[in-house]
C-alpha cells in the first residue's frame, strides 16, 4: 500500500482499532462547534475523519485551517459510528477515524465548480479545469471502465495468439479518406509524413510477413471538424488475420466483445449475434446501423397505394421510387397538426418533400390524405399491422430519401416515445455491403469501405460492367444503432488490386505511386486475409452509458482550444517559425 | 484454430493418423524423382510435406509448379517418418504429411534473399523488404518477446491497480529538450501542434486529478537524427504515482522488471537491485550508466602521484583535477606500445590528451613512465591490486575527461578482452542525481532531468546560492551498461517550481506563458507524485540478445528513407502544398 494503511474507500468495520494511515483531498469539512469532520476522498471513494480536542488539540488546530480539495496526510484510529450517523451511502458509512495526526501536503483554491456529480457545469469550464473535472468520480469511473475495456480485449486476443505490434504514428500519406494531418520533414527536404487514419497498410504487411494474427490498439488521426460524436485523434481497436473466413473473424469479434461485456458490465450476452443484410438493414430500418431495441421497422405500401388516386404516391412510384411507411402506435392523440408539421420539417433535412400521414381511428383512417383511401384502407392498416389509435407516417420519394428519412424519424420518435429500453446492449453483424459507392457530383465511384476490401468472388466479373451491383466481404457491428465499426476480407492478388484500383477512377502511374510497394508485397507470397477494426472511444461511451465521446477520454479536443490547456496547439516561435519556413520553401520546389 | 487443424510446428506424433488441413508458406521444397517434399512454414514453425503419385497424382502435379513462398492450403494425413528421416532440429522432426490434396493461395516470385536465419543480407536490403525480413523467425521472435514484455508490464501494474490512460498525441509543445516534431494546424489559424517527447505534463495533470496511479505505453517523438541507438519515434513505458516515495516507486518498477524477467526469459532476478549514487557510479566506472558485469574500475590514484616527478600528473592534480587508473590484467603481452597509442587515440575522442601506461612485470614496472615511479611503483602498484602481467592504463586531466575517458576505455577492454558475461542481466539504480547542469557555451544551467524534477529538501535553500551542488530526487534504471530510463519525485508546488524556472533562466512570463496552466493545476490541491519511464525499444532489444535498436520494430525509420516503404515521408500533391501554404502563411503573420 505503499505508505498508508488503506485506500480511503475501502476502511470498513473490520478495521475498527486498527491505527491507521490515510491520504487524499477535503470532500467536505463541517465544524460542528469544536469538533471537525471531513469526508476525505481519494479514487476509491470517501472516509469520514473526525477531529476531537479530546484526541488532539493540535490536529483539531490544523483542522481549523483546511479546506475543500486541501491534500492532507492522516494519522487516527478507525472507530465505529454512532449509529445515529450511519451513512448508508458510502461503503465506509458505519465507521469513522479519529485523528491523532494531520499533515498538510498541499492546499487548494476555492475550485471553479465543486467536485460533485451533481454539479452543473458548462463543458467549457470542465474542460477548461479537466484537471479538477475528471476529480468527479463520475469521469474517474468512465475512464476506469475505457481501462478494463482495453484489458479485456487485450486479455482476450492473448489467449487466442494475437500479437500486439506497434506501426508508425509518422508515416506515408495514402490518400482516399478523409484529411491527412501533415508533419514537414527536417531530415528529407520536400518532403513530409501523414499521420495515420488508420493502419491499413501496415497491418496488410504484418500478414504479408507471416504474423497471421495481429492487433493493437492504435491511435488514428482525422484533420476533420470536430462533431460531438468525432474526435480528430481516436483510438481503434484494430485486428487482422490471416487464412480466416468472414465466419472466423466475426466469431472472434464476437468471442472479444462477450469478455468485454462480461469483464465490464458483467453481462453474458447471446452468442452469436443476430445477422442481417445491409440490404435488409436499409429497408427495414431506413439505417445501415439500426437500432434494433426497438420496432417501429419500415413498411413498403407501394404495391398497395401505386394505383391510388394520390399523385405524391402513385408518382413516386411510377417514377422508380417507393411508399413506405412507420406506425407510431397511441400516436394518435399526441400528435397534433402541428406536431406533424414538425416531424415533416425534421424529415425534411434528410431530403423528404412531404410527411404524409393517415391516423387510424374506430371509424377508419383520418386526415388530409384519407379521403384517397377510402377504399384501400383496410388493406393498408392491416399490412402495416396498425391498430385504432396509431398515428401512421409516409415518406414517398426515392429508395434512399425514403430510408433516410424515415429512419431518422424512426430513432427520433423511438427516443421521445421512451420506446427504448436503456438497458439494452443490441449487438448486430450488418453484412454483404455495396463495393462502391457512385458519387454523383464527382461522377465516379468511391469504395464504400476502402479500396483494399475484397469483393465475394462471384460477383468479380461485373467489376467493370456493373460495379454498382457488386457486393464487399465486408461486415460492420453495430451497437444499438451506433457504428462500432467494421472490417472485411481483403484483396490479396495484384490483379483483383489493380482492377480495383482501375474501377476508382486511379491510372496505373498513380496507382503504383501511390499503393505500389503493397502491390509489389502482393507477389511475394501473400496469404488470404482480412481483418477488423473497432473504435474504442464509441465502445466506452456506449458500455459507460454516455452520450458525449469527450467524457471517454482524458484530454479531448475542442473546437475552442485556445481556451484550452495542453492539448492545444501553440503560437509559433521565431525560431520554430523560421524551420517551419525552411521546410516550407524545400516543399515547394 | 479457423480452417486449420493444427499450426504446422505443433503438428507432432501424437497426431499420427489424423486428416489434417495445414496453410502456410513453403520454406524449402525438394524433389526426389516423382516424390515432392516441401517445408511448409507458418508463424509456429515447420512440417514436412510429401507428395507422392500413390496418394494423389493431382496433388504431386499441383506441387511440381510450387515454389519457395507460394502460399497453400493442403489436406493430408500425418504420418511417421521413417527412422532413417528423423530431424531433430525441428519440433515436428519425426512426422509428415502425406499430401491428399493441395490448393495454392497465393504464388510468389523469387524473393531478394532467402527466408531464413542465416542468410546474410544489409541492413538497407532487409528494410526495403521489411514485410520479408520481417518473414525470418529470429524477426517473428523479436516481436513476440516485445509483446510479452508489454503484457509482462500491463499484468502487473494492472494488479497493482494502475489505470493505462491515454493521452494525447496532438499537443502542446513544451519547449526545453530536444526538438520537436510540428503540426501546423488547419483550425486553429497560425497555430500549430507539437507531438510529444513525453507525456510529462498530462501525467503530472493525472495526478492533479486524483488517478494516484497511472500508467502508458506511449508512443513518443523527438525530430533528431537517426542513430543506430535511437529512432525519432519511439516507446516509453511511462508510469506517474501519488503518495508514493522514491522507495516505493522504486519498488514498484523491480517489481514489474522482476515479473518480465520472469515472463519474458524464464529468469528469477534478485531484489532489491543494487543501487549506486551518481557520483559513486561516475568515480568508479566513470559513467553514470555503469556496465557493472565485469569489474576493471576505475581507480583514483591522484594522492600517490601527486608529488611525484611526472608533470603530466602532479600537473594535473595542482590545477584541480585527478589521476586515476584502470587494470587490464594478463595486458602486458596483448597490448604492443602500437596498440597502447591506439588507444590513446580511442581516449582522444573523450577529450583525454594522453594515456600514460605501465606494466607489470616480475622484476617491477615498465614502461616510459615508469622511471618517474621508482620509488613510490609497490604504493602504486598494491593500491591498483594490480599483478604481475598486468597493464596499467591513466588519464590524468579535468574530473570529467578522466571519467569519460577511462570509461569508455574500460567498455571498450570488457568487451575485446571477453570480460562481459553475456547471459548476465545486471540490474542497477544510480541515484542522487544532481538536478542542474551547467553548459559553459551558453553560461546557463539546464535541468539535468526535466525542470519537473524534485530537488532533495535539504538542498532547497541552495538552489539559487549555489545550483550545482543541489541533488535532485531522482532515479535511472541501469541495465547491462545501458539506461533503460530513470524517473524522479515531482516539484508539486507553485513556489517551488517557480523557483526552478528562475535558476532555468526563465523570465516569469516565459515561464508563466509556457508552464502557467501546470502551475495554475498546483494550486488546487496537488499530491505529492512522482514517477518513471523506461524505453520499451531498448528493453526488448536487451532481453532479446540484439545490438540493434531497429529489429526491435516491425517499420522502423531509417536514414534512406526514400528507399523504403510506407514509413518514408511522401512527395506533396499540388492540393495539400497548397493547404500546407495557407497554413505556413497564417503562421507568419
Amino acid at each position: 500500500m505503499f505508505g498508508r494503511t488503506y485506500f480511503n474507500g475501502e476502511v470498513t468495520e473490520a478495521a475498527i482499532g486498527e491505527k491507521v494511515t490515510l491520504k487524499g483531498w477535503v470532500q467536505k469539512r463541517r465544524d460542528l462547534g469544536g469538533v471537525i469532520f471531513i469526508d476525505l476522498r481519494d479514487r476509491s471513494g470517501v472516509v469520514q475523519v473526525v477531529f476531537n480536542p479530546d484526541i488532539s488539540a493540535d490536529a483539531l488546530a490544523t483542522a481549523e485551517k483546511i479546506r475543500n480539495e486541501y491534500v492532507l496526510d492522516i494519522q487516527g484510529t478507525v472507530i465505529k459510528r454512532d449509529e445515529a450517523n450511519f451513512n448508508p451511502n458510502v461503503t465506509t458509512g458505519t465507521v469513522e477515524v479519529q485523528a491523532e495526526n494531520v499533515t498538510i501536503l498541499n492546499e487548494a483554491k476555492t475550485p471553479p465548480f465543486i467536485i460533485d456529480e451533481r454539479t452543473d457545469v458548462s463543458e467549457d469550464i470542465r474542460l477548461k479545469y479537466r484537471y479538477l473535472d475528471l476529480r468527479r468520480p463520475a469521469m474517474f469511473e468512465t475512464l476506469k471502465m475505457r481501462n478494463k475495456t482495453t484489458k479485456a480485449i487485450r486479455d482476450y486476443l492473448d489467449g487466442e495468439g494475437f500479437l500486439d505490434i506497434e506501426t508508425p504514428i509518422l508515416t506515408k500519406s495514402t490518400p482516399e479518406g478523409a484529411r491527412d494531418y501533415l508533419v514537414p520533414s527536417r531530415v528529407h527536404e520536400g518532403e513530409f509524413y501523414a499521420l495515420p487514419q488508420s493502419p491499413q497498410i501496415f497491418k496488410q504487411l504484418l500478414m504479408v510477413s507471416g504474423f497471421e494474427r495481429y492487433y493493437q490498439i492504435a491511435r488514428c488521426f482525422r484533420d476533420e471538424d470536430l462533431r460531438a460524436d468525432r474526435q480528430p485523434e481516436f483510438t481503434q481497436i484494430d485486428i487482422e488475420t490471416s487464412f480466416m473466413s468472414q465466419e472466423d473473424i466475426i466469431k472472434t469479434a464476437e468471442n472479444m466483445m462477450a469478455k468485454v461485456m462480461k469483464d465490464v458490465k458483467g453481462l453474458d450476452v447471446t452468442l452469436p449475434f443476430p445477422r442481417m443484410t445491409y440490404n435488409e438493414a436499409m429497408s427495414r430500418y431506413g439505417s445501415d446501423k439500426p437500432d434494433t431495441r426497438f420496432g417501429m421497422e419500415l413498411k413498403d405500401v407501394s404495391e398497395i397505394v401505386k394505383d391510388s388516386d394520390f399523385k405524391v404516391f402513385t408518382g413516386a412510384v411510377a417514377s422508380g421510387g417507393q411508399v413506405k411507411a412507420i406506425v407510431v402506435k397511441d400516436g394518435n392523440a399526441d400528435y397534433s397538426r402541428k406536431d406533424i408539421d414538425g416531424l415533416a420539417e425534421f424529415a425534411a433535412i434528410y431530403g423528404a418533400k412531404g410527411l404524409a400521414w393517415l391516423k387510424v381511428e374506430e371509424d377508419g383512417v383520418k386526415g388530409p390524405i384519407a379521403k384517397f383511401f377510402a377504399e384501400d384502407q383496410e388493406q393498408l392498416v392491416s399490412a402495416l399491422e396498425a391498430e385504432v389509435g396509431d398515428l401512421i407516417l409516409f415518406v414517398a420519394d426515392k429508395k434512399g430519401i425514403v430510408a433516410d428519412a424515415l429512419g431518422a424519424l424512426r430513432i427520433k420518435l423511438g427516443k421521445e416515445r421512451g420506446l427504448i429500453d436503456q438497458s439494452k446492449f443490441n449487438f448486430l453483424w450488418v453484412t454483404d455491403w455495396p463495393l462502391l459507392e457512385y458519387d454523383e457530383e464527382e461522377g465516379r465511384y468511391y469504395a464504400a469501405h476502402h479500396p483494399f476490401t475484397m469483393p465475394f468472388r462471384e460477383d468479380m466479373d461485373k467489376l467493370e460492367s456493373d460495379p454498382a451491383s457488386v457486393r464487399a466481404q465486408a461486415y460492420d457491428l453495430v451497437l444499438n444503432g451506433y457504428e462500432l465499426g467494421g472490417g472485411s476480407l481483403r484483396i490479396f492478388e495484384r490483379d483483383v488490386q489493380e482492377k480495383m484500383f482501375k474501377v476508382l477512377g486511379f491510372s496505373e502511374e498513380e496507382a503504383n505511386a501511390q499503393f505500389g510497394f503493397l502491390m509489389d508485397a502482393f507477389e511475394y507470397g501473400t496469404p488470404p486475409h482480412g481483418g477488423i477494426a473497432l473504435g474504442l472511444d464509441r465502445m466506452v461511451m456506449l458500455l459507460a452509458g454516455r452520450t458525449n465521446l469527450r467524457d471517454t477520454i482524458a484530454f479531448p479536443k475542442t473546437a475552442s482550444a485556445s481556451d484550452l490547456l495542453v492539448d492545444a496547439p501553440s503560437t509559433v516561435s521565431d525560431k520554430q517559425l523560421a524551420e517551419l519556413n525552411l521546410r516550407l520553401a524545400a516543399l515547394k520546389k
